[in-house]
C-alpha cells in the first residue's frame, strides 16, 4: 500500500515535471515512465492514460484549494482578519504548489493542448465569491463602508490573482507575500469605517 | 503601396487567426499564405519566416501601448484623473486588439512554443511605472495620503490586469470597463486625503 502510493506520486511528480517544460501536447506517455522509473503497464494501471494523470493532479490541487476555502468559511472574527488570512493561506498554498500552478495557468491562458476538461474557472469563481461574502459581512457589521461589494472582491482577488501570477512569471518576483499583505491592508484601510492615517 | 499594404495585413490577420486557435508552434506556414489566400513566396518576401511575421505583430501592438504611455506622460491635471484616463485607455486598447491580447497571455504563460524571444514582461514593468509615477505625483500635490507608492502601483496594475484577463477568458466577461472604473474609484477615494463618504 505504501509502495502503491510512492509509486503514484513518483509518476505524479514526472508528469507535471513534463507538462511544465514541454507542454502537457508534447509530453508522451513514454516520457512519463521513462522519468518516473516506471513500466509503461504500471502507468495505465494506476491512472488509465496520460489524462488520468492529468486529471487526478488538477482534482488534488483543487481539493487542497476547496480545504482552505471550508476553513475560512468556518472561521469567526472581523472580515479583515479573515480577508488577510485567507489571501496568506492561498498564497502560501501557490508556493508550496508553484509548479501545478504554472500548469494551471499554462493550460488556461496557453493554446489549446487537448487536456481533458477540468473547470479551472472555479477557483476564480470561488475566490470571489468567498471574498464578497466576507466584505458584506464587514459592512453588515459596520466595520466596512457601505461600498459595492463587487467592486471590493474583484480588487481583492485582483491583488492576489497577479501577485500570484508574478511567482510563476518573474525570477525573481518583484512582488512577495509581504508585498500582498501590505497591498491589501492599505486597501482594507480604504474601505474600514472611520480609520483614517 | 496599398496593394502592399493591403496583403501584409492580410497576412498578419491570417497568422494571428491561426496563432490563437491552433497555436504558434502547431501553425504553418502553408497554413498561414492558405488563409491569407496569398503564395509562400509572398509571404518569405514581406516577413521572411513566420517568426517574422510573430515579431511584426508583437512589435505594432507594442507601438500601441508605448502610444498610450507617451500620450499619458505628457498629460497634466489631477493625478486622480489620470490615472482613470490612462486605465481607460490602455482597457479600451485591450479591446480593440483582444486576439493579440490573447496571443500574447497564450505566449506568456503558455508552454515553450518556440516563439521569438519578445519581451512582454515590458508592458506590465512599464504600467507599474507609469501609474506609480502618477500615484507619487498625486502624493506629493496632496492629492493622496502619504501611503506606500508600491502598494498603490501593485494595486492598480492589478485590477488593470485581472480585468482585461477576464475579456479574454470568460464569454461573457463578467467584469467589464464600467466595473474596473467603478473598482478604481473606490480604490482612489480610499487612498484620497480627507475624502470618505
Amino acid at each position: 500500500m505504501k509502495n502503491e502510493q510512492m509509486v503514484r506520486q513518483r509518476l505524479l511528480t514526472a508528469a507535471l515535471d513534463l507538462f511544465v517544460r514541454k507542454g502537457y501536447a508534447a509530453t508522451t506517455v513514454r516520457e512519463i515512465v521513462a522519468a518516473a522509473g516506471v513500466s509503461k503497464p504500471t502507468l495505465y494501471y494506476y491512472f488509465t492514460n496520460k489524462e488520468g494523470i492529468y486529471l487526478e493532479m488538477m482534482t488534488r490541487t483543487f481539493a487542497l484549494f476547496q480545504g482552505i476555502v471550508d476553513q475560512i468559511s468556518d472561521s469567526h472574527g472581523p472580515a479583515r482578519e479573515r480577508i488577510i488570512h485567507f489571501a496568506t493561506m492561498i498564497f502560501d498554498s501557490v508556493l508550496e504548489n508553484i509548479e501545478v500552478v504554472r500548469l494551471i495557468y499554462a493550460i488556461f491562458f496557453g493554446p489549446p493542448q487537448g487536456t481533458p476538461h477540468f473547470p479551472h474557472d472555479h477557483y476564480f469563481t470561488t475566490m470571489l465569491a468567498v471574498i464578497a461574502n466576507m466584505a458584506q459581512e464587514g459592512m453588515d457589521a459596520g466595520e466596512f463602508r457601505k461600498v459595492e461589494v463587487d467592486d471590493v472582491a474583484w480588487t481583492i482577488v485582483s491583488s492576489m490573482n497577479t501577485i500570484m501570477e508574478e511567482q510563476i512569471c518573474h525570477v525573481p518576483p518583484r512582488a512577495d507575500r509581504a508585498r500582498l499583505m501590505s497591498m491589501l491592508n492599505l486597501y482594507l484601510d480604504g474601505i474600514a469605517v472611520g480609520k483614517r492615517t
